[in-house]
């Protein structure tokens, strides 16, 4: 179960980094859906390595192979196995680090642990892992069409520069520029840090946003599957995910209930809220409003500059970057931020079956 | 599986605030632990209203029942399950709300999810629900001693008002004042600002700090069961939480990777970090160092003004806050987040035991 | 998770014979649903203690108290709690047990699982748990009515004597011997038969057989959780229980293929099949024909005779049977097959719901 | 979930008969296990078709592939993915499938709980299936070796001609036979039939005895998930299987109490029963005694001969049974009953760790 996300739509990924593969497992998609691989391949070459000069430099192409629950184009209601080769491995650049754990990595977690570990490019640890989640994600992006939920991310902020309020933005521009930030002008400027970070052989934090349309009133459930703890679990398990807040978040600590309160009007027959500091989400439940919320992410460990360390001895050692690594993890993660958010929605659609007579 | 938490050391709790009772069922805590009524008790007094003047003047007695799992002052590895009476209930304080929604509480999205509700005091959306989590969170202490791991939380924040870094604080101070912030200067500030803000009959949005301390290294597991993302889905589970964070956070987005990786040395035989950046967390398990973490909690909806709503046809209603509430929640929160930290651990402690042969 | 049963309609037991109470906690019913209180009460009465002459002599009322999850008659979608105390009990009678295993119960795997137990009744492993089954069952049973699905269960044999096949019986008229065989002429053998053993002070084995009616064809799932795999461990989980077939089960390794296959044809414009040895159930899904299957139930441990056993330090010691128990297991039973039976097709109506787009 | 099995150490398996590949992931077996892929080959071959003259003459290699999980031969604590590609299919054999309904097998239900499948060669509901659960079964074998816990199973019956009791024979000689019967006389019998209901065209029916030897006391949990409620459902998921029994079975119901219970001695400080009616299991949990079952498996449903049926639209048609099939299945079941004993006690070995602190 540990390597499970979802309690209807249900995925299992598996693989490490330089092994022969990675891949994922569907449980639970229904039967009858069509299965557009076209697009699970525009989805994974949005997250692949090497996509331009502001992410690593590694070559994969990720191309997903699909082993069964697909029948003459669609699902079946039988698992879905998606298999993803891994390429490109370079795996003697890792060989010093059999012995050496790198700083702000889990090579050291994995050896408390497990007591032993594949320590090749990460190992189970690398990002190569959300490749998997990318495909499950564009499978449950499918799903959530047929009931008219649109899922949306981009980069918010690099370092201090931040875009303006996803309400101000225009989402279908985000792919239009090599940071996904939909804003041309932030855009810009995310860019030029990132070049400066990476010539300084360093890394930098930034936050994706996501926004989730379209849902439904009801989604969630109370207690302790509320649909925001799923959204921040899913997102804190993203590699290098420190926070996550949704609605007003850490900003609501400063206001006033009368100010934070989202009045309910009637438009058309349907109950909306004159304003959404709630983020679409009250008592764990979506209202019908826009869902957004924000992810924080470090800047990447992996840094081209020496660093104090040790070895399984304890020993000090020097540890150098090498390898080829991405300078801002962003830009790669706003498909991974959105197939998160996807495969929690598809959970939460089938979930909701469930809660009438 | 709604209302449950955990995998091994697992929670499921059920009860509506104006039900006859509430109440938890622990399944999976090993047998041979000595069960401290007495702690259960003094916990649950933590959290109970009408135990400041900055809280609810509600009366509950939170008196506890345990009804199984337990012979001869030892659990038997059978469930435990511990009921709640619900008293000092004014359910006619209610009456007006069977067929209105309360902006930013769960009233209408519980209408839409179930198509009905127990109105009453919120039902199972009440935080009351959350004393079940307390007295199962104290079993959790009670198990996690045996490991020697120590949970702390404090209140860090009201409105604008912060307290100091937690490592310049002395946590065992923290039940000195009745804002549950151990350094006196910023507890008075907030709680001065909460009688404030009582009396203008609105509420405010609050920040509470979790610590883990002595925490073994090799906790937690990888990919979707990160150590903090099961934290961030716990803290988020409970009421009125808009965000979480933990080490660096949100702050962590500014920083450089050659600023923010925490390098490693050995201190007696233990692999140690110089930084904590961090958080005690790496790849999603324990690294031996402290785990520290933010909650953000929004102000409390139910505020003593008239509030502009619609019923369930949709009609324009004047709704105006009765009944006795909090006009922060972060002082009876502290409890509240130490036993979702405790039972998260629990669980983590349990799954340990499976990693290697 | 131990305690739980059921992926969507879900039950949680617990609570020792000799504890303050047992109880289960149902989560997942759908909302909406009218709980019909007298018949939950009329299916506890059918198990309790004390019915006939055939039964055990205790006395218990099995008064059940619901706790949450009902508002104004109906379901509300959140957990239902249900608690039955326990009266009547003799803990004296279980003194001389502390130390002692008696043959055939399990006060020695749960010392050996444990390292300690409840030793008054068989605590947790005492058959009394079965009345909070029956309870949650009940709730299944309202909810399959909803569905036309219609669950029964009688005493098909007692030793050597068998009742004829379900098909030449009318159920209605099981509830009419105390036997609970529909066969008037078969109880009354059946009933000779236990008041012979019962006064030799000794216990015999017995059959209940279980038949659902109405079932649409598209219950179960491929692979693990087949229809009949989930009846079968929810049989085999009851106090007793031996062996499970179902169809023609072990009757079947004698036939050909040619005899055995149930061949298809169309009824007005449903396909039905001619036989019946699938027991309504091919490849682990339902295929619209009865379901039917046996539950072998072995003689009740308790005997009112002295037998060889040890204690805890391995030294050998005489157990005499004390307390008041049932010659035979069977007719108490029935309610308790029906109850676990309704919960699987609850369960499985569920996941029906998420089969298809 | 519904294509997993386990709740600790949990396998869950994928892939058509007919599709490029099926599979299966291991996810929580410990790190630190070596990996003896010889043998996962060894146990693969035992149940491949086309082994001996009375199983079906398709021809499968059924080499396996592991993705991920093991490093440098040994498990790393990460999933264990290994597929096996699908070969010599003759996907022709089953066009005239895909509107037509076989007798006895899954199509129907398929269609009616999916509306879609995969028809070729069954596709999911295939007997396929079963060799992913027979690689995890070894990896599951190599687990209890560590414990010490050993497998057996055997063929006891085929038709009317039945094995002696397991203790009379040498369950070393299992594979001596091609019927998988260690008795050599019992077995050239069970051959002869075989043969002779195959020359007939037609299928007959079996069954195995399985047997788990050195299991220490403590393994099991009580009320739902009794150790042989998850046995009988693991068996009852195997394909074709109609009926479980452990210990005195159904032969128990004739028994009385006297007879059946199992008294205690001491032997060497260690608890023991002399008699084994309770098939090592008490209150469900084992008793360090043998651990014995019975599986009764119908005979299979395709024949060779012309069979009545009707097609999607109700209209009657016949089926004509084409491809290579089993006479009789209970040789290549031999295996597959011990993969799911092992894969049972595997998971309860790692839940044994839980039960204490």
């Amino acid at each position: 179960m540990n390597n499970s996300y979802g309690s209807l739509f249900r995925i299992s990924t598996f693989g490490e980094s330089h092994g022969p593969a990675i891949g994922v497992v569907i449980d639970g998609c229904p039967a009858g859906l069509e299965m557009d691989e076209t697009f699970i391949q525009f989805e994974l070459d949005r997250r692949k390595p090497g996509q331009s000069r502001i992410t690593t430099q590694r070559k994969e192409q990720d191309v997903f192979k699909i082993l069964s629950g697909v029948f003459e184009g669609k699902t079946t209601g039988t698992p879905i196995a998606i298999t993803i080769e891994n390429q490109d491995q370079r795996s003697k650049d890792y060989d010093h680090l059999a012995e050496t754990f790198r700083p702000s990595h889990a090579d050291y977690t994995y050896e408390a642990k497990y007591g032993n570990r594949d320590y090749r490019g990460g190992g189970r640890s690398s990002a190569r892992e959300t490749a998997a989640r990318v495909a499950a994600g564009a499978v449950a992006k499918l799903l959530l069409k047929k009931y008219a939920i649109e899922i949306y991310a981009f980069v918010s902020r690099v370092g201090e520069i931040k875009a303006p309020h996803y309400t101000e933005l225009d989402l279908s521009k985000t792919e239009d520029t090599i940071v996904r930030c939909p804003d041309p002008t932030t855009a810009e400027k995310m860019i030029a840090l990132i070049d400066q970070v990476r010539l300084s052989r360093d890394t930098i934090g930034g936050q994706v946003t996501g926004i989730i349309k379209s849902a439904p009133a009801g989604l969630g459930e109370p207690v302790f599957d509320k649909l925001h703890a799923e959204l921040g679990k899913a997102m804190l398990s993203i590699n290098a995910v420190k926070g996550f807040e949704y609605g007003s978040g850490f900003e609501g600590i400063k206001l006033r209930g009368s100010m934070h309160n989202d009045e309910f009007y009637s438009e058309g027959g349907k109950i909306r809220t004159k304003t959404n500091h709630s983020g679409g989400i009250q008592g764990g439940i979506s209202n019908g409003e826009d869902i957004y919320f924000n992810v924080a992410f470090k800047p990447v460990a992996t840094i081209m500059q020496d660093q104090q360390s040790v070895d399984k001895d304890g020993n000090e050692v020097r540890v150098s970057g090498k390898g080829r690594h991405d300078p801002c993890v962003v830009p790669r993660a706003v498909p991974i931020v959105e197939a998160m958010a996807a495969l929690v929605l598809a959970d939460f659609v089938l979930r909701g079956r469930m809660s009438k007579i």
